[in-house]
């Protein structure tokens, strides 16, 4: 359509900014527009029944309705920018369709939903046809975040930054420092994929929380509320952060039907959304070890197999019963085995990052990555300035745990963390985030691996091939043959 | 086109079964197949180099040469049967393709590759339509294996299996009860399913039989030559597999250049073809937990990151100096980890197949996979003999390893399993897949596991409910609010 038809020159294009989709997400975010100084949130919803309560709820919020798609696109100022916020999936494509007929070149639809990144590459190819520009948008904190200040990671194209970066920075979160959480993380899916390694990056975290919380109970007696007691003590240290400190919480937390810790009445099966999910099967189509993310992931899906978990409650741990001598010091290991085993698990998410970042083509700066999950999203925490200190110093750093601050806690942890790991595995206590952890460690800084046992076993059944310590080329040995070593074709 | 006018009735339709793709694979399977009693094989290339190096190299052999699709539709008696050897991917489809276009309604396209079960899935829809069978058919064994007697796990229509069935039991390797080792594994991809987690399976062994390796070398010194002699004799007893016998061999090898042990001057970076990341990727969207395939795969992908690891080899280990007290002893512990490893990662692996079974619609005889795994391919085992015990007895076991064949075994074991886990930890000796094993052992026989804690952080956070052990229903906390507990949409 040409300027002079558009329906933003009908002279009711009053709005900056529009959101489409008002379920809990949706019109938090929205009324987190609307609150901000120079906004102006148009709003559309699907059936009118939500648009209209909205507008009845929060009338401070002035929103401009509309009650189409037509409405909502002549109802906001050029270039038109609409984050949709609807459940991830066909609902998706289907609000992207009906912007994109309504919309012109250089319009802005930013999908703020959970998408998967790959489906957000392919969105981002279909509606640039269009010369729209679509921002895919990892949005963090949930409906609390949406509403007082999200970590936002919006990919799409570098033009689009120059309107929505504004509006984003707008409404993030802001970090300690003042730096608002969101930057533009890179092209296409760049956003969605950070978001998906964060939400990773969760999962290894509560994991390991879980995993030190068990064992500081079944070590030493402690009760819900005397664990309560040490994680907020934990939070004014290295460990600060939002899971620690909600960790203590819900370990205060007594429940009033039955006046038990509510933790003893909660059925131990954990749910998940499967983001944990996306983030290993992506980590295994790159080639990066997330074994931390992994075992998170497998521990979660693991607890909700009840069936299983009954018929092999009949497996023996061992004879005796397990008790720590020195309850204090067993507590400060286990303190400095979680603080090392959650470098492990930040490393790897950010190796993923990395390696994203080269497989899709996204100048991913890590540093400003890191800050941006500072404030606003489940795993901020102080950490994560270390996390852009590294990357500050050395941005081409090949693996982020070897950075001289992360070096050092590893090196005064590594003691406690194995003498955790060892009572664990003598007491039957499952922690599989803590030794998988520490065996990453082992094994990435290890001269010599075993891996050159299986390059001769995949040599030996399937000619593979193998490479040589002492010089270049591709080598068989004829296995079946007489034995001799004959340069090959590399059949990796 | 017509019964009339087919090829088949021009009078030269002598062969019962073709190949389509003449590689090493491709040639080895045709050969094996005109061996056996009642075959006559159609061969045909895409280049007739290859078909023409076959016929002049395997006079013997009587091949029934095509050049073209009609003429190799022309070869075969009705209904038409050819396998495809070719790589898998897109020449897959192309042969297909072709087929479908000179076969008739009733014949048979069996694609013989290493396809992903998914694609499987697609073809099989797609062919059908046509009225022609099409089976993913799973082969392992490599080039040895297709040539004297692979282990076949075919896919595909029930229908196909009534003249499937003959040939590829003539062809398939003969497990020492006589029994070849093929059966129909289930409708459309179940056959390369079947096969991803076989190869699944296939990498875990790998990785426990190398870790066991690290540890005895490492802890008592003894040399490649002197721990082969403990493979060996480990070989004649519950261990005895084809993979615990190709380690002895590949140990003892001396590297005629150097005179050092071979795995000594192999690069110590493992390759990988994929398959077990699929196994991985495909069990995280059925919510098995496979640690000990992951743990594998990882490891892996961790030895072939050298720039990672050379950052890393400043990172400390521990102080002292590794070295068993009683080598004796401690090998005997490293034999009873190892084959209580070895336990889980086949628990896990049939786990998946079960998972995937009810996911697809499969109906998969476990005990029946058990049983064409023991000759032919990679995993070859006397094990297997036990696992097709445990499914004869109980065919819905929920866990394997709680047969009480191998509940037995962990049972005596689990004491051996912890020690050695805690000697890798304490000497720095990385073992992710004994010690991801063990953990996940001590996780399914708990009987509370922390996952609460994580249902009480994702309730805090995400307001994702959880249930109760004392009540039927979904709650939530009102964490932001009174923290009073309300009933609640279930939103897992």
């Amino acid at each position: 359509m040409s300027d002079t038809s558009a329906p933003s020159d009908n002279g009711v294009a009053v709005a900056n900014i529009g959101v489409v989709g008002l379920a809990v997400m949706g019109s938090n975010l929205a009324r987190n527009l609307a609150s901000r100084e120079g906004n102006t949130v148009a709003i559309y919803n699907r059936s009118r029944e939500k648009t209209d309560q909205l507008l009845a709820d929060h009338p401070e919020a002035q929103f401009v309705p509309a009650y189409s798609y037509e409405e909502f696109a002549a109802s906001l100022a050029k270039p038109r920018t609409a984050i949709i916020m609807v459940k991830a999936g066909a609902g998706t494509d289907a609000v992207i369709q009906a912007l994109t007929e309504v919309f012109e070149p250089g319009d802005i639809i930013v999908d703020g939903g959970n998408a998967l990144f790959t489906d957000t590459i392919r969105r981002e190819k279909a509606v640039r046809e269009t010369g729209i520009n679509f921002v895919g948008a990892g949005i963090s904190g949930g409906e609390e975040g949406a509403l007082t200040g999200p970590s936002i990671m919006p990919g799409g194209p570098e033009e689009s930054w120059v309107t929505l970066g504004p509006i984003l920075r707008s409404i993030a979160a802001v970090a300690p420092d003042g730096e608002p959480c969101v930057t533009h993380v890179g092209t296409d899916g760049a956003g969605h994929f950070v978001k998906m390694v964060h939400n990773g990056i969760e999962y290894a975290d509560m994991q390991l929380i879980a995993e030190a919380y068990d064992l500081i109970r079944r070590g030493t007696g402690k009760t819900p509320a005397e664990i309560a007691d040490i994680f907020a003590e934990w939070n004014t240290g290295e460990l600060e952060s939002y899971l620690i400190e909600i960790t203590a919480e819900v370990l205060r937390q007594v429940d009033a039907a039955t006046g038990r810790p509510l933790v003893d009445v909660i059925l131990d099966q954990a749910g998940a959304k499967g983001t944990g999910a996306w983030t290993v099967q992506t980590a295994l189509s790159l080639g990066v070890p997330v074994s931390g993310i992994a075992e998170a992931t497998f521990a979660r899906s693991l607890s909700s197999h009840p069936e299983q978990r009954e018929a092999a409650a009949s497996l023996p741990g061992p004879d005796e019963d397990f008790r720590v001598a020195d309850a204090d010091a067993f507590i400060e290991d286990v303190r400095q085995a979680l603080f090392a085993s959650k470098i492990v698990a930040y490393s790897q998410g950010f190796d993923e990052i990395r390696a994203g970042a080269a497989e899709y083509g996204w100048n991913i700066d890590l540093g400003a990555i890191s800050k941006i999950w500072r404030a606003g999203c489940i795993i901020r925490a102080q950490f994560l300035n270390r996390i852009a200190d590294a990357y500050a110093e050395t941005p081409d750093l090949p693996v982020l745990m070897t950075a001289p601050y992360f070096a050092e806690a590893l090196t005064s942890g590594q003691a406690a963390w194995r003498r955790v790991v060892v009572a664990a595995t003598q007491a039957g206590i499952p922690s599989p985030a803590f030794s998988s952890s520490l065996a990453y460690y082992d094994g990435i800084r290890a001269d010599r691996l075993p891996a050159a046992l299986v390059q001769g076993q995949r040599d030996f059944f399937g000619a593979h091939t193998y490479k040589r310590i002492d010089k270049p080329g591709t080598f068989h040995t004829l296995w079946s043959g007489d034995r001799t070593e004959i340069e090959a074709e590399d059949t990796h």
